[in-house]
């Protein structure tokens, strides 16, 4: 992405139009700006259209009173998979609202993925479904997002943002 | 709570039979142990029984790919105000189930405050409803937690862990 | 309401702007067409500009298995409610997404009221709570629902099926 | 289930030990006593361990003011499929939260399938999904159910009601 703010040409006619093409160019997009996912450790393994799988280690500053990691952080990865997942058309869309059910503790030192799929998008809403696994893949959340698409574009965006410097 | 690491009696011969004086009490072990809270620069205002107000600066490491504070920060404040108000008992307590609604983004800068009031409890769980408010009062996310009371308490819980070493 | 299908002047003309009155044309407007919560047996003690309370018998047709009020009545009640509140305005409103916590059982002959109290109202969505307590008052369930604006309005919305005929 | 209301033998000595018999015995056990699903003209399709597949037509009394199924009915419909889902091991089990989206009205003569499928079960806690479709597939309603098993079993429950006469 950091090629569209040397360009003088115009982002949208750089804009892919090949699904798997853009969802990657919004990814790199979006992550670039991410500080939040970044901080967090968070690694991409994968995004395509309506989809994400993200990675995160329980860090020693993730662990609560209970000696298990914060709700918190759980629920940040499974977010940032809802985000990559349901913005990857280049459509800017937000949460709307988030459930999570805690099926199990997760502890210092466990690997989480979050996998993020498309259940249902219709107008402007749509629904994820993200499942919180430990690498053996032992479920310990699930997470069901609801999307709304707002005005603007994700690669868009960072084009003015960029321009305004 | 440093007391009772040093002191040969009985931790619960200790316990505070006042209800306040029993959720300063273990407000006071959880956040000693609370490495999580305490990295996200969180601050305990109040603590009663069935409720806690906190408080939270939105760093710029919380910020997402939208400019606004990553929903898993909101969140996570969120989810230590419903930890410290369900555990205020010194029952241990934790979060079954959680469902946030994002009314409006917040932004690097804002300070956040959570209030956690609890609207029922009834065998071994319980429903607590968090409002996330920023500073002038205006409501950026509402936040409701169902418990689950486990076995175990929270000071005594210290304790074992204190007597270990 | 009756009177907009024989009046030959536009209906929007007719239309209160003081908000109760408002409510209140809408309320009968819906309630004309709502054979569902006819059926039910709800009653409408009182709905305001984003209020509504309502009352519903538990009969012997709405017992589960478990010798309780099926959740799906209960459900029904409070989404009455919510429907009633959140149309109030003379917007056309639906439900985008419910939880509900059931705290406690309900009898066959139990009278259950609804309290639907406006949280938030922000664009085109809002989030209402709504309270289901027995006549005692215990609270034996929470209802929180997020409502979508959509197209259109609910009284205009009646005049245009009348006119179809 | 009708024999073991005759029958003066245990009721447990009787209990199916192969998981999918002890499904359909508790299937037709619950169904004899569940006024409501069968009020609401709900149809059994399938029920095996954690596992449930239901109909309902959407009838006249069905429908709300907007001219479309009321969102209580649809809620019902799935909270049915929940409960026979998570009751097909016998052991009583009641729903705790439950959370629905709704994503497209369901009308006057549609008939909706509800499909409820086990996500996870750990200890007195499970999380189940239902989803709702029109006869041709669609997705109307994405319903999530956190169940809480209670003390007794479904058939044993029966038989003490039997005994009682």
């Amino acid at each position: 992405m950091t090629d569209s703010t040397d360009s003088p040409t115009n982002s949208t006619a750089n804009c892919p139009t090949d699904p798997q093409a853009l969802a990657d160019a919004v990814t790199q997009a979006m992550w670039s700006r991410d500080r939040a996912s970044q901080g967090l450790g968070i690694q991409i393994l994968s995004v395509k259209p309506g989809y994400a799988l993200m990675r995160m280690p329980v860090r020693g500053d993730m662990v609560n009173g209970h000696h298990t990691c914060h709700g918190g952080f759980m629920f940040a990865l499974a977010d940032s998979a809802f985000a990559f997942a349901c913005n990857s058309y280049n459509q800017n869309t937000v949460a709307s609202a988030c459930h999570i059910d805690f099926l199990a503790p997760a502890r210092e030192g466990d690997v989480l993925e979050a996998e993020a799929v498309e259940r249902s998008v219709s107008g402007r809403t749509g629904v994820y479904d993200i499942t919180l696994r430990t690498r053996s893949g032992k479920a310990v959340a699930l997470f069901r997002g609801k999307s709304y698409r707002i005005k603007g574009e994700v690669i868009a965006g960072l084009e003015q943002v960029a321009s305004s410097h």
